[in-house]
């Protein structure tokens, strides 16, 4: 099968580190298809840079259509384009920030959203309300970090994060950690050891649910909602 | 004060009929500023017309800023970009869609929701939830006519949509309407006289709300969601 | 257009700062009547002081009636009455309570409501949940301090209500913060200085949302809920 | 123990009959004392009737409390002055409507609440999402008889009642029937046999339940929303 | 009438207190039959055990049945087997957990639920939303004392439930405190002195309940849910 | 990695049939191991059933932690021992019911569920609310054919399945099908043809999905909920 995974920024380490973690969890007979794009953005924070980073993902879902990708992933947390993609796609398309909480919410009974920025709060709330998940979001808490700042191998910054993921954790009486940034997701292993919990980084479960989902025989309802408009 | 309506669609009928409306409701001392998108739709169906509508959207916004608007509305039931739109936007933004379910709400116990295409239900439903409605919001549903069909002035269609109304208001036990297309406007009238109820036309509570908020001396937050992205 | 603002309580000198307050929000061409309760008390705290004033409010609103009022406000941030007065009214019936929640949803994520007494939290978290706004309303907080001492011009009692204010706000992660008690109507200024954010006097919404709603041609559904009982 | 039953309404025929099932249910060493309220309504239809019987309703618990009466029941299925009525009862205070749908969650999956009037079902809607069972309660439908034609003895009636409400079972799947009218109790036994489903009568689980909570050691809290306010 | 209260767990010690309290609060026409269960537990913590402790109550009722019981109360704050035994039994079948929730939001506006393991808060957690009081219920919290330990006749253990207690009331503005698990019903006398705030022991209640259940002609409903599966 | 699918029946077609689908989607290097109840069940049909046949399962996972299973499959829509399956589980476990909902919440914007018996619908509604999807089902529907017909192979019957399908979608406005009895797996295909919709076979997805979560990385949290009590 064929998967396309869509990093909605421009970030080139970004990009490089998506494909990276792909390679690891994909099923050796899947084809990969990695997109970025095109929107000026290094890192989408909020409403507005989503706004602005949707059309671009949407073209590479149509020029995806004519290359027969078989299901699609989302590579933001903020799940860009989520609807809109669904609408012009075939196969599946998820966003790596809702199966995070999808499989977070079948490994323990609340979770912990941790993101980069403030302004990025109230996106993952309302997604989680949206995707079913209010009960079992326990909190949306932002490490006040930029983004891109999260790339930086630096000991200081990894026992800050760590430490800051515990304090959520315990103030949430959270039982698993789902990383709200894709620039978390270095961070994994090492937030695993430390709170002694399952954290979920989006991008594994999508790429392992994306192919699952068309291993399933299921595709994109084209009934009333996700049906393209006839014009 | 200086309100900017804008119409996400490149409807030039549509246009008009805002700028009417709008002359009709707007206090004496406002000043108004007409806008429409430029992404080649003539209406919005569903979320990925919605999407590709929005940056449109926020081109406005940003030259309003600049030119000193006090306030924002978005002129389609569907509120398209109204999140991403008071990221960047000084003074209140309101969509025209959330404030005819807020003033419906204050009206009576529960209203119906009425659109154009079955596409645009989903989107409607979801916004209801959003914005706290799921308990007053009792139904959305859609007449199943191309949303350009419903500027014909035609006796049948008259009575059609008259019918389809009482139907529906009847079902959902509604005791108010809410006219979730744009195109649809025209129709306020004659279905407040057919359905004896309020039927409520967005964008009349839209001017009205929009320089309220303003009069009250309330601009769009800027902590955390909808401050600006540092850059 | 004909506006009744009701103060559900006898206090003169609420009365005269609600007078006040009207005038500076009303259109010039909106004529003004003030009315106060008959119940003997100086202040609304709890279900039981509501339950007694009100049929004070709907005596006026009858009254109202006859005299061609086009819209009604009730100037206590607990709403008190409004579903019964609604029943009698032919114009829109807003509470100040609620239409302050109502324009605090459109201006930030979440907000949060400062009250006077304890015993009016249920009051305003039940009234929010109710309205819609149980996810916007990010926590309902009082000062303890009895209603009619925030009538003091006190800079010691100024800076305590400010750095209250801003606890509250920090905790809540409050993007817009609600004064749920008419008595706090002074303070507005200083906390949007202090705090930075928009502080809602649900007086002032109350007053251009009830122009609107008129203005936008709207009334009372007399379907159902609040058609007057045949007797 | 000292049981006060409050008929929220002036119609003696209904105070009797209150008197009567209240003698069927209650324990022998339970005094009785049945009041009724004075706002001059033979029933209560709707939020205004409420408030203005609300009043009256209070006033007898005020009596009661120098009687020492240890618990009250508010004899209407609106559970008029409910939350009022508790800031100054010492004992528990229950209304029929709300230990009915209580009652009714704890012997079904689901229930459908059955009421005389179409503009009563919003208020027992609102009380049924307040009390906590938006879930539990799959429907409330209006036989749209007034109050006292109830009090009819009459074969057409009561074979229409039993259709009625067989439809409405049927339509909401319900697997409880709740009488959200204290004229309707004299229909329970008929319903029961009728619709092969426990049917509640709010007053007569009122009358066990009061005297439960007062054997349980229970009384109502006096912390914050019913704690009588400072004056 | 008879009343069977089934302890889940093997405890012999737990048995005889509940038997204990069942006399203080029993009418004197009502029969006792108290059982436990018989799957090796000493207590119920968590779903694992409830899930090998439902077998052995759903025994009982069967067995129940046959002995002509009106009632059944499952005595443990878990509600063990509530669902299933519905099924197998004609009178009603509450579970103590469940009665002392419905009980505690009749008496405040919202309680905090105390239970001993941190395992069970989940539980407890969860059948409050079933149940309905998603908003009532502000908190469920864990001593981390085992259940048995609770037995000891300790100053040191008294003086720390209480404070503990007293933290939780302070942390949730709670205005009622439940007690979620049975080992605790020796010191809620102690408590509600302490806190000042009535404190609901499921089991009074369920008795009282369970009694007034009955007296009002009422049983579990067979219509679809609790019907028996046809073999 | 070794996955454990667990039927908590008896039923031997059923097994063959869960384990012939297994296989068709199973990952050439998973090793499986299909287990059936022990309680004498050959379907499970509401909570009764459901309660007797958890210990059975719970047995096979007991088993399986000694045989180094990886992830674990309740093959029941009621997802039998799902919560208390997890305590004593170091890898994933999850329900075909779960799983199913999970999937079809990303496929479109609203999903029915149909069973075999009327019995189950609430156990299924309730899972779904559980689970987070309060809004994504539309609706649970029975087909009222006990689960062990549905294993004929007959024309009439599948003509029939199908209509009543058609029925349930379109009453509804339902875009996904999830099957909620595994004794319709076998009509799936027929019914995504017929319906022209995604029909959703939980069996398929949650092979894909165990898969998916174990190749992530990820386990059941052993914090709080799912941690085995310590005895």
């Amino acid at each position: 099968m064929k998967i396309m995974v869509i990093n909605p920024n421009e970030s080139q380490a970004m990009t490089a580190m998506i494909e990276k973690t792909c390679a690891a969890y994909l099923s050796p007979d899947t084809q990969l298809y990695v997109r970025y794009g095109g929107a000026g953005m290094n890192s989408i924070e909020g409403f507005y840079d989503g706004a602005l980073a949707t059309p671009g993902v949407l073209r590479h879902i149509e020029y995806g259509e004519k290359d027969g990708i078989n299901a699609y992933i989302i590579a933001c947390a903020d799940d860009t384009g989520l609807d809109a993609g669904r609408e012009i796609a075939t196969g599946p398309v998820v966003g790596i920030g809702q199966v995070a909480m999808h499989a977070a919410s079948m490994l323990g009974a609340q979770f912990s959203l941790l993101t980069a920025q403030r302004k990025s709060i109230h996106v993952l709330k309302s997604n989680a309300r949206r995707y079913g998940f209010a009960n079992q979001c326990a909190g949306v808490h932002a490490l006040d970090i930029p983004v891109l700042d999260l790339e930086a191998d630096d000991a200081d910054l990894n026992e800050a994060i760590s430490q800051h993921a515990q304090h959520i954790v315990h103030t949430d009486a959270a039982e698993v950690l789902v990383l709200g940034c894709a620039g978390l997701s270095r961070y994994r292993k090492q937030l695993e050891v430390y709170l002694n919990l399952p954290v979920v980084d989006g991008l594994a479960v999508a790429i392992t649910f994306a192919e699952g989902l068309f291993k399933a025989g299921l595709s994109t309802s084209k009934a009333n909602t996700y049906r393209r408009a006839a014009r």
